[in-house]
């Protein structure tokens, strides 16, 4: 399959993701939660068949692009994990003929205007701030949160089915105990919501993949939304989410020249294919990917020593471990592991599997 | 043309763009130089025709991809400014049958393997690394640029046009002193190079928007191919090379919630849209844009004090100057001038003009 390769080209291992999504969604239904995975990670209605496969039915997305994509791909009940966009009410409206949409709301301007422009009742969540501090109302003003649920519930349109959050602040620790903490220490204070609400049938949406990854017996949410576990990457191995062996993509970069005096590498391999996303280290070194060696059956261990260094838009600079550029030649093939997979395959938009299967993504 | 946006949304102001070009133009013709844009940054076979219809009619662009687009488009001299991906030479092969494709050499071995694989001649240029340190043979190591020449001169299939070198460093200085230093120093050795291979036709290739914007008279180089210039950004601003009426481009954004308590709005933009290119400020803030109010003839002056402070695939946070949030509500629209807009244009494809005009761009 290597020598089809002529460019810049995402690499999936399949074995690997559906290992990652099965051991998902086990953990979740030994938890007692339904599992309702991220759809942004991928984007793929033929990625999203090997969840179907698996029983999976319920499904989270980031957009309405991403609703309508995969309502035409046959899924038809999907949380739209981010605050209503007003503006594309009307593609709501028509959505919602054919499938459940659960909306997003944080704050009761967007419920009275929800209510007077939807043509028809939809589920909503009310969007809670655990601590990312991006979206919804701070899980510590419960009066505010109390009194969305009391308007909601006057609305004809609007069926309040839970509270959603989404600790991103987990991508900030490596700390299993700190990650611990904060979930339960959220689940308290929404288990409270509920009881002065009086009403047990809420649902107490979760999800963000450390978390979901990293804590044992999660048992205290209803729901769980992890995305990026299908995939993975690196910042998520720094996280301690996964091991580097459960990375299920690899960028496969042609080398287009070397420099002995620097030990570089230049790749075809850049922000466009990438993102700009990276890691800093330690040693205040930027790092953009680890480097793998590309094999006809995937790839092999990072090559110690080596990473990509800095990308600009087409170009990568890989650091290599000092004499081993005479390993290289322009025209071979390396593998990057990315940092971030959610923002490498948004800026591909298309993978192969390693069986050579074309893998197209919703743009 | 405010009330159509429902989403997330690249405008374009058709007349800053055309006054970048103009103005860009008109310096390197005055500086002797041919004006050799690069096509990367807007990526569009119609903006295309903006230059073609001010009489330009040769380009530079950044991938073999980007130059069947443009060739398909009616461009027929067109510099290939990567070093060559050896993997897609059946593609170089096809393209060269209707186009001048001008290539980057920086080794023997890519030299020999181009001499081996071309289906006819090309004329090609020796990559120059005059600080970068990126791709090219740095140009303090002359001999070996001489010997490439020499080399490269006994191919039947490998014309030597000239030196091609990209000063990348421009972009981690704001000094226009340091700058035209660079600039001068670089030509300085490039001419001794002419001397040295005794002949006065190689071209001397140059090009980067800040040092093009701010030198004045740069008459050093045969050639200018900056490309960010036809819409600027707010990292060439904080460099030096434009003002902020010169930025041509602005994100329409529409506000989805906002925090009173945090002085912030967030808006439907992120990471997707804008890339993760950011500048970190002196006070340690990292900054992806200013915000703009939007207007039906375009956009206005920044709004002190106000800027996109983080993004995640698809939220943007936008801080706001204490006590203007209730100035928002959700399902406005805002604008933001992006920090790199090559990158901008290459995770969004297209835009629209200010009046309405859709603009694809190549993939």
């Amino acid at each position: 399959m290597l020598e089809n390769i002529t460019k810049t080209t995402l690499l999936v291992d399949k074995d690997i993701a559906i290992r990652n999504i099965i051991k998902m969604k086990d953990k979740a239904e030994n938890a007692g939660a339904v599992f309702r995975p991220h759809f942004k990670t991928h984007q793929s209605g033929l990625i999203g068949e090997w969840y179907r496969n698996l029983g999976i039915e319920k499904i989270t997305v980031s957009s309405v692009a991403m609703a309508q994509y995969f309502a035409l791909h046959g899924w038809r009940d999907i949380t739209l994990a981010f605050p209503v966009n007003l503006r594309e009410i009307s593609s709501i409206n028509e959505i919602i003929k054919s499938t459940k949409i659960n909306l997003l709301i944080e704050s009761i301007e967007v419920a009275d205007k929800l209510e007077a422009s939807l043509s028809q009742s939809v589920d909503v969540f009310i969007k809670i701030d655990c601590g990312a501090h991006r979206a919804g109302i701070s899980i510590d003003n419960p009066n505010e949160i109390l009194s969305l649920a009391n308007h909601i519930s006057k609305k004809k349109h609007l069926h309040l089915s839970g509270f959603l959050t989404h600790a991103g602040q987990t991508y900030l620790t490596t700390s299993p105990v700190e990650i611990a903490d904060i979930a339960s220490t959220t689940a308290h204070k929404l288990q409270k919501l509920k009881v002065v609400l009086n009403d047990p049938e809420l649902v107490l949406s979760w999800g963000d993949t450390p978390s979901c990854s990293m804590i044992e017996g999660l048992k205290d949410f209803d729901e769980w939304r992890p995305g990026n576990f299908v995939f993975y990457d690196v910042m998520q191995f720094h996280i301690g989410s996964c091991g580097l062996d459960d990375v299920a993509v690899a960028m496969a970069c042609p080398v287009v020249a070397m420099h002995q005096k620097r030990n570089q590498l230049v790749i075809y391999g850049g922000a466009i294919h990438f993102s700009k996303e990276h890691i800093v280290a330690d040693n205040g070194f930027r790092l953009f990917g680890y480097v793998v060696p590309l094999t006809d059956n995937g790839w092999g261990q990072p090559i110690s020593g080596a990473w990509l260094s800095s990308i600009s838009q087409e170009h990568g600079v890989v650091q290599l471990p000092p004499h081993t550029t005479e390993l290289f030649h322009p025209g071979d093939l390396i593998g990057i592991l990315p940092v971030h997979s959610c923002l490498t395959i948004s800026a591909m938009q298309e993978m192969i599997s390693l069986s050579g299967e074309f893998i197209p993504c919703m743009k």
